[in-house]
């Protein structure tokens, strides 16, 4: 039998991220002030390092990885990959299926990819902390965790609900040294006001961004980080992308289709940006973003400038949107729930260099379920996304007797998420088919811009 | 900077067990039945099969790894061995601190190495059904995984008080396809008298034993499997040991010292025995057995026979006890409170061939926390012991300048822990070193035996 992981030396961490701009056939739209006018760099500088936001608008196809990034990223890195033998067996596919396994990160997902460097460059820039908001808690935790590693303090405003509801994301932070406030808080002038309105306020993402966005610009000695949507929080995520493709040479083997979740887009666009390289490169490689139906955003939104946030504090962004008041459906995997998209996913989405399906959710955990009982590893509800979309095409591989090589990326470990499983167990969790009208209009509401 | 991880290729996953019993200076003291004489293997046939009965009582030096269980092992062996740079910098110690780390298994911990022989031999026999009892559930959701790999069903009782309070631990197995009762349980007749005479009864593992043992005994097609303390369970542990001997020579090192948490012994003897083999040898390398100082078996129990179970369901076994009726208070490494140890553990410590230390809960977890900033994964209370003795030590080199090699196993992670590091940070853990009356008290009452 052939190997089951497929494992890279230290040696092999990439020493630069791949930044798909460079290889992009059109520049990326602009982005643009509350004016409708493009603004420039350093409209972010009071909340990000320069070092980050040069990496945010550059066009160089290769960014050299710092000594200290790679020496952190030793800890975990290179991730491994693993020939799914058990679930091909499970499934009856003539299609072989891998699968790269994110969740060995001690945070056990593919976010500290970013949060390391984010931590270095902060650090590199004076910053003594950063402030951070969290939704499930896979962010908070990361970031936590890559404070703890550069002597960085981190403040994350955790959704007041999660907060209650996941405890235990809350412990891991704490573990790592960070300090975790129930948002809203009283800590923000936007907490406060939220909780004066209204003291049982539960909180939102849009609500958390606020809070840390008002801590990083009223103090110059903190800064804010973001777990994904942005250019340089893809960059940092090519890692994921890099080291596939030279697994994939040591197994003498090249995926055919690649799967990977998409909610901002970081899991996607971290493992599927490099192999875009080679499809500009005239090499045939079929790569799908997977998205639940309960949040529809490549499949059913709409391409235009909206805001990042609920609240629209961020600049207007060029991007496949469900409208920035979209709110969907409280379903398990939390970090797809988001109204927009990566703009460097949705462009290269804009002009078919990529596909995206949608899943509805008691489909991904039945493949999640399948996937535990074959390959072992409980996965993240999110995870399920890329299991399930790959699943369906080892069957219908199965159906045409087709040979093909299938990739998916398990972005994390469900460890933290049990209490969803119980729930899909339980006959809970149901099915969520975005309303059209809704839709519509959330739709309506996007701002106008010439 | 050298190697922080050192790996193996599959083709490195041992090939054979390694069985200490072949280097011991003398053979294993005799179980013995309730009439004080030795019994013969053919007492353990109606709820283990005769492969595993063979290899409890075998005097083999190496016993050879069926195909089938190198290959399920190939899901996460060879596990990793680390380097602790970031630990010794913490420290400011002279001594190379290296762990191997056992929490990559699916289920989190060393318990797999076992779990899976275990399922793999009883199908073999035409087993279809595995029933076995959990405290806080690391053993029943290995347990679970290697059933499901093996298409055994698996049957846990678990200690209602886990049950309730670890409800997660109880997910994992559902996930896995295993059934799972609260102990005592209307299934059998031991939990229906238990139930009968108090409706309320919280469980304990003695009686999920009796349970389990029971519904084993009954039914011609099931059997039973235990976690620790057996000779073949400890000798499938010895993977750990072995791969870690390869892992010093891929990087020219060798320990002075190896440290493990001890609670029935397989963790410590999985890790240790292969080394004791050297140490046979004449190499110089110390063998440290770690124990919480509330239920401090080797360090101040008796060696005597004794029973392995509160309700002397099990024959008498010659081990360090506390008293088969020493009920240790409810600390946070569950896995820890047994008023017992592995006979072989036992004798080779009796034979002054292993050393132990007893750990102050609190100790431990300060370990745990300093491990998880610098070190980035959060440890399970049960590893913590292992992390704090080896700490010390490298304290200790510090102060005297030695620059010792020291060397640990990281049994397992704790993300389904993390409310005993919540109560941790609250202040709510107390250190407990049991009064010496009561242990007196629980010796006196162990079984004469002539």
């Amino acid at each position: 039998m052939p190997q089951t992981k497929i494992l890279l030396d230290e040696a092999d961490i990439p020493t630069h991220w791949y930044n798909v701009v460079a290889d992009m056939p059109n520049p990326p739209a602009p982005v643009l002030g509350p004016d409708g006018k493009p603004i420039g760099p350093e409209a972010l500088a009071p909340i990000f390092p320069m070092s980050l936001i040069e990496q945010e608008v550059s066009a160089e196809r290769w960014i050299a990885i710092p000594e200290a990034v790679r020496e952190a990223y030793r800890l975990y890195r290179p991730s491994p990959m693993f020939r799914a033998h058990r679930l091909e067996a499970a499934l009856g596919t003539p299609a072989r299926i891998y699968y790269k396994y994110e969740g060995v990160s001690p945070a056990g997902s593919h976010k500290v990819n970013t949060s390391i460097p984010q931590a270095y460059y902060n650090k590199e820039a004076g910053i003594k902390r950063i402030a951070t908001e969290t939704g499930a808690g896979q962010w908070g935790s990361s970031m936590a965790l890559a404070g703890q590693m550069f002597g960085l303090e981190v403040r994350v405003y955790m959704v007041k609900i999660s907060y209650q509801q996941k405890p235990y994301r809350r412990s891991m932070m704490t573990t790592w040294g960070a300090e975790v406030f129930a948002s809203p808080s009283r800590e923000t002038q936007a907490g406060r006001a939220a909780l004066d309105a209204d003291p049982d306020n539960q909180g939102s993402l849009g609500l958390a961004i606020s809070e840390a966005v008002e801590e990083a610009a009223s103090r110059p000695d903190t800064n804010y980080a973001l777990g994904s949507v942005l250019n340089h929080v893809l960059l940092h995520q090519t890692v994921i992308g890099l080291e596939a493709k030279k697994q994939f040479e040591k197994v003498g083997d090249y995926p055919d289709m690649i799967f990977a979740p998409c909610g901002g887009g970081s899991n996607f666009g971290g493992v599927a940006f490099p192999f875009l390289a080679d499809k500009a490169a005239g090499k045939q490689v079929r790569l799908v973003a997977v998205e639940p139906t309960s949040c529809p955003t490549l499949t059913r939104g709409h391409y235009a400038y909206d805001f990042g946030d609920t609240a629209k504090l961020t600049p207007l962004m060029k991007m496949y949107t469900l409208g920035h008041d979209f709110m969907p459906p409280g379903i398990h995997a939390g970090g797809l729930r988001y109204h927009g998209d990566s703009t460097l996913v949705s462009q290269l989405y804009h002009e078919k260099l990529l596909e995206a399906v949608a899943v509805p959710q008691l489909a991904t955990f039945q493949a999640g379920v399948l996937f535990a009982r074959t390959e072992g590893i409980i996965p993240a509800p999110e995870s399920n996304h890329g299991i399930a979309a790959c699943i369906d095409e080892a069957l219908r591989c199965k159906a045409s007797g087709e040979k093909k090589t299938l990739f998916f990326n398990l972005s994390g470990h469900g460890h933290f998420d049990m209490g969803a499983y119980d729930r899909y167990f339980a006959g809970e969790l149901e099915d969520y088919a975005y309303p059209e009208e809704a839709i519509n209009a959330a739709l309506e509401r996007l701002p106008k811009v010439a």
